[in-house]
């Protein structure tokens, strides 16, 4: 049965929900730039496990919200996690998002290469973005690939966000990515999703600055 | 460590991924046609949760097919859900995919109506597409609408995916469409998502067809 009216503002529902996953926190603490994040994840998931499993590099939000208020590019894997990011606040603060996996020229490219289309489309945007802010919501091997360029000297993020999805190489392509010495947030293990990459990215552009 | 190949083509890994997951499974065991729905959920979002919440109305997998294959237009609550819808297998089948939440009208009708604009964007689409197959991934005030349209007999969708996720009045919205006399696929409790609610079009679109 419905008990609460179903009219209320989008805030307030968020406003509600938000204290209902504080509250069920309990007595888990985080510092207070991570807890935005964590909380928006589990706001998203409905999954306490993330409260668990995300990880931080040291000073990760300072250095995202330095880079994302310098307006670098915003690159996602998915088309899904591109969709889920807050356009409104990314044209407010001067951000841009890029997917490049539907890009004919990445389909060429991981046909040539042999490869997956989403490392292909790493490649493509480490040329044009190799400062950006990467989100990985699916595919392990784009945030192999990122691991890759990182190593090679190539590819010098600002951030990556690494939330892939599931069962084969994705809790590695993770683990990879925790020892690249690159500013990063992490959903450790086996769980992620575009909703969750796009998620971490609105946690931090949202503490930047939130337009109605 | 990596030690898988990470060039593997994409079929391949979710080849391997459904491997894990229906080991994993275990004992549990479903009706053959619930089966590709459950797998593909659980491969979408590493969540074995959905095993024990996902809940089908009799026969709603053969309603799905039958309704997906006459073409029906499939209408979602978020762009991020529409963005994970299988574009090439709609396509194929002959169905499209629609979200009317960034419509201009649907923004018009919500203030005046002092609605949400998911809810706004169900009547919208009520009016166009009184059959169509309905995936809710985000929000509740938006299956909310869908049940009351189906009770004053406006609407008579051909599906009903009901998987939004969060805290407020999510749980309620789900349970009335488990009462509401449609067929119905239900992530129930908090859990759900644009993910989610793609994940289960997208497993009825490959059962029907999956163009490479």
């Amino acid at each position: 049965m419905i008990t609460t009216p179903d009219n209320l503002p989008p805030e307030e529902i968020e406003r509600r929900s938000f204290a209902i996953i504080r509250k069920e926190l309990g007595k888990l603490t985080f510092p207070p730039d991570m807890l935005p994040v964590v909380t928006r994840v589990i706001h998203t998931t409905a999954d306490f496990d993330y409260a668990h499993t995300l990880a931080f590099s040291d000073n990760a939000v300072a250095h995202g919200l330095a880079v994302l208020g310098e307006g670098r590019a915003i690159v996602t894997d998915t088309q899904m996690a591109a969709a889920g990011i807050n356009k409104k606040a990314c044209s407010h603060i001067g951000c841009s998002v890029y997917c490049l996996i539907a890009d004919p020229g990445v389909a060429e490219a991981a046909k040539h290469g042999n490869c997956t289309r989403s490392r292909a489309a790493v490649d493509a945007a480490a040329e044009r973005w190799p400062d950006g802010v990467y989100a990985v919501g699916n595919a392990p091997t784009a945030l192999i690939r990122i691991c890759e360029l990182v190593d090679a000297g190539t590819l010098r993020p600002g951030l990556v966000v690494g939330a892939p999805v599931g069962f084969v190489n994705v809790v590695e392509s993770k683990e990879l990515l925790l020892a690249a010495g690159v500013p990063h947030i992490v959903a450790r293990g086996r769980k992620g999703g575009s909703t969750v990459a796009a998620a971490i990215i609105n946690a931090l552009l949202y503490m930047i600055a939130r337009p109605a």
